[in-house]
């Protein structure tokens, strides 16, 4: 007996959230893959699943993990990092089943599957031993700076792409040196970017994003920003270009 | 007589090279707009034009737009400045005639229109008057990191995107403070940046990509990279994933 020839992982890029803004070629992987595989939090659809659905079959072979744990834990946290650490070590797993099997397996990636994706975690483990590709998506970042009407940066603008998650003093650090900021997970560090910003004279020019290009869409001065909780994936945004002058 | 209602600029990001790296809603747009206008370099058929040409029909009405001058002269040169100042006013007024018209028009914008886009220089002057979209599109930088199979941001990391059109000192400061890195804009600032790599210890780590995602693709370790002149649009990628631990 001969075994089987891999199958290959595909690392698809789904983009901001607009299912529009899908790629012509993570359509087609979509379409071709007998195995499509998602993360999604427990006793939700997923997000990243319907943005994917117009583009599966009726045969199409679905795979779904749910996550046994909210992502805004604090990773020092030692029962978090077990848990997490045994729910990817099991997904990986089932995805390798396909694989050896000689499935192709198209795994649902939002936004960029090599920028701050949870991909990565899946990466590391099933590269070891079968072969990945990587489809590219739109980052959330720029779905939310188009949502915006905010050109990020122009011409030699330095932008400094900043987790929510650094402690103030570490943003403050980064913001000094911007010309551009993106501020990535929100969620509960709003009232410390906050303050990072104001320390360092950029609120007043910050722009609060909340699901960029998705439905429920909502951009604001940070400034007037007002609620008591936000959203993980909210972004903060310091577009660039000052002191420019047009050519 | 009545105006014609003004027709709509739409900023179309095409992606970072590979045709099929376009999305549904960029495909959808140069399908539907009767004119599709584009930037080139003098006597050639222009890249994004290449891209862009099967999504478009037969009757789309094509506005070229050559460059007078290249794109490495110094910003600083007075001759260059008011060179490519005219130029992009008459281009602007071409759109303009078009969108008063009533007509819409698609400007092909290679990357994403919002970052370091010279779609802005369009922008800027068109929204004064104008209804303006922007589709955005993948980043010359997430092609070349995904041709890398280089990760570029895990977890918590900072990125720091920098324009190799800075000063030594400028790239190094940046570059001591960043956990990941992007250095666009190589070309003729290639060894002031591997002397700004060499200084900060990461000259090592850095990967050098050349057309990214499209025909003759080149990714190697800088530290193997001999050739004496480089292409503008390479990139310089040193992944983040530092110290870090797999969960």
């Amino acid at each position: 007996m001969t075994a089987a020839k891999s199958g290959t992982l595909y690392g698809v890029g789904l983009g901001p959230g607009d299912p529009e803004l899908v790629t012509l070629k993570a359509a087609r992987i979509l379409r071709e893959a007998p195995v499509v595989a998602h993360f999604r939090k427990k006793g939700r659809p997923g997000h990243a699943r319907s943005i994917a659905a117009s583009h599966m079959c009726a045969t199409t072979v679905e795979a779904a993990f749910e996550y046994p744990v909210t992502t805004e834990i604090d990773f020092r946290d030692e029962a978090y990092v077990g848990a997490i650490r045994d729910f990817y070590s099991a997904s990986a797993q089932a995805i390798a089943a396909h694989l050896e099997g000689g499935r192709d397996v198209a795994l649902l990636c939002e936004g960029d599957p090599f920028f701050y994706g949870s991909f990565l975690h899946m990466y590391d483990r099933i590269k070891i031993a079968h072969p990945v590709r990587v489809i590219p998506g739109i980052t959330g970042m720029s779905g939310c700076w188009t949502a915006a009407a905010a050109p990020i940066t122009y011409g030699d603008d330095v932008l400094t792409v900043l987790p929510g998650t650094l402690d103030r003093a570490a943003l403050a650090r980064h913001l000094k040196s911007a010309d551009a900021a993106v501020i990535m997970k929100v969620g509960h560090n709003i009232e410390k970017i906050k303050q990072a910003l104001e320390e360092t004279g950029r609120f007043a020019d910050a722009i609060y994003v909340e699901r960029g290009t998705m439905q429920g869409e909502r951009v604001m001065p940070l400034a007037e920003l007002n609620d008591d909780a936000v959203p993980y994936f909210s972004i903060i945004l310091l577009p660039g270009g000052r002191g420019r002058r047009i050519l």
